[in-house]
């Protein structure tokens, strides 16, 4: 039997969602793919609540953060990067391997950035703001949406990782203006991992006509002209099941409706915060930054690896330690996705059972 | 009901493959997943034929040729490469796009490069040869082995596509001295897309080291640091079902034997031919560069996309069309991976009576 997955990501996949990708060997150059392919993409417009186009390409979260920069910059462009944690760090060093002049706002773990902090570092000269929604590593949330109505008008493209966080909190991309914007299947979008989305607004697509940085996977308007089709299909092979396996995980949330999917997040990641206080463990997180979709919890030294194995040992449920300067000090719990509270609860008494 | 997929990839998917994928919903930084990630390692270093590693990479095959460019080589170096083809087209647009200086041959579509052609060009200046093995457009299949024979002591970079033919057709990654050899998982591997395999010589790792096109997804070094540790891993979160399902259709390959498949395959793709060719029908062709994985059929003007739908409609069953100027004039039938003697005798029959 498969585990219980209560790490932030991959999670958990409904039945649903397995069916439909093991029905789903189709090729990829035929009206019936193309048709599954349109309704995915009408789906993604729904959960990024934007009217731009969403452009999936068969890849991890990390490799959409890639597209991301190497389709809106070129060669030394100055930008502002935002790092609460181990997710922005990377996307810093992803723009600094493609030659970007990046100065950096580094938060120390466990905080958000404030919108004052960006108001004192934007200058004229920066062409981009890149920024984590909700860092995984920390359990941390940004401010994206004051952040946005702070950058409006402003000559600058935002572009945002909130490959934790879609379809699990909150995030209006048109509302808030963010230019490009990243996601992955595998999170809150209750698919497996191997597929990246990216929405992008009007503006990125001119900036991506004037880009010099080296890209060809990963080519915006090449994927743009391919969706576009009257049929919409891909320039490259895409990974068909997993494309039929989202669509449908994608209708499960338009069902549900996408207020009540965060609704849902948000009771659920209360709940289980309150819970663990109880027991008499701390959060890692400041409490103005709290995640619906992850939960960091402080573990005495050496007993975080304990724990997580007796997890998985006893109960069959597999959750995540800490990263980077956190690890063997931290355990880190996903609620995001296919959860409901029976999953919560068991994961409650596991932990209960194991400190 | 799926269709029956005799198109050059993505191919038909066995039932245990399909299976696999549907329980491999694990958590990718676990034991268990790192032994069945172990597992696929050892199985494909069989089918490609290597002592060397061989990386993966959740991305299509096109990806994967990207990767092996900005590997391997820097800003500016000059390379030589062959086109006997649309993809063979497409390795020289993704080696233009980062900077490289290509000297080309390009052969007529139909045929494959001879060893004279390379001597003819190859100078010291190159420092890499790129070249599709078996071109899908053309149904063309190039002489690795004679030209890694001629580079053998040379210093350059061998760079092989084998997408469309690794695991249908002979490749022998180090005895034919091949660097880099790039393969996907949804041709004769027997996998859905959405897999790039990519083996790599002690050679090409040492020009990893020295290469300065920008690259941080589809980085070398890095993939090999995690596949080398003690339980492998993947740098970022892998596409675990379709790694799981292909860790299933190598133990397949595994239990028939390489040779066994390599001349089921043979034996397959002679007797399409022939009846083919019974039926009035010519190929495309060189009978000397015949491939063993795709046909080639000209297809008197108009007459294709009929032939196409006529297949599709009233058999179920799924075959390409031209590329490039060939279109409307070619279909091309696949004839790789999950294929047997039924699957070649229903699809003949379809044809002729659809001609």
């Amino acid at each position: 039997m498969n585990k219980l997955l209560m790490t932030p990501g991959p999670t958990n996949v409904p039945e649903r969602v397995i069916k439909k990708i093991s029905q789903g060997m189709l090729h990829h150059r035929t009206k019936e793919y193309s048709k599954i392919f349109g309704e995915l993409n009408e789906r993604l417009k729904y959960v990024f609540q934007t009217k731009n186009s969403v452009l999936t390409f068969p890849s991890s979260g990390t490799g959409g953060l890639e597209a991301a920069l190497v389709n809106s910059f070129s060669k030394g462009d100055k930008i502002l990067a935002v790092s609460i944690g181990d997710f922005g760090d990377r996307f810093i060093k992803i723009a600094k391997t493609y030659g970007l002049d990046v100065d950096e706002i580094k938060i120390p773990w466990g905080s958000a950035v404030t919108i004052d902090k960006i108001k004192e570092k934007l200058t004229d000269e920066h062409k981009g703001l890149i920024i984590t929604h909700n860092e995984t590593s920390t359990a941390a949330v940004n401010p994206i949406k004051e952040i946005g109505e702070f950058l409006k008008n402003k000559n600058i493209l935002f572009i945002v990782d909130a490959v934790s966080s879609l379809g699990g909190i909150d995030i209006k991309m048109d509302d808030w203006g963010i230019d490009v914007l990243v996601t992955a299947s595998q999170k809150a979008l209750m698919s497996p991992p191997g597929l990246a989305f990216i929405g992008v607004s009007e503006k990125a697509l001119e900036s991506a006509e004037k880009s010099n940085l080296p890209k060809f996977y990963f080519d915006f308007l090449n994927a743009k002209k391919f969706l576009d089709k009257e049929n919409p299909e891909n320039p490259y092979t895409p990974a068909v099941p997993l494309i039929v396996g989202a669509n449908e995980a994608l209708k499960m949330i338009e069902e549900e409706g996408l207020e009540n999917v965060f609704l849902r997040h948000k009771n659920l990641a209360n709940k289980f915060r309150e819970e663990v206080k109880k027991m008499g463990l701390t959060l890692f997180t400041d409490p103005n930054a709290f995640s619906n979709t992850v939960t960091a919890i402080n573990i005495e030294d050496g007993k975080a690896s304990f724990i997580k194995e007796n997890l998985e040992k006893n109960y069959g449920i597999i959750i995540a330690g800490g990263q980077g300067y956190t690890k063997g000090k931290l355990i880190r719990i996903g609620h995001m996705g296919y959860v409901n509270e029976e999953m919560i609860d068991r994961t409650l008494n596991a932990l209960k059972n194991s400190i």
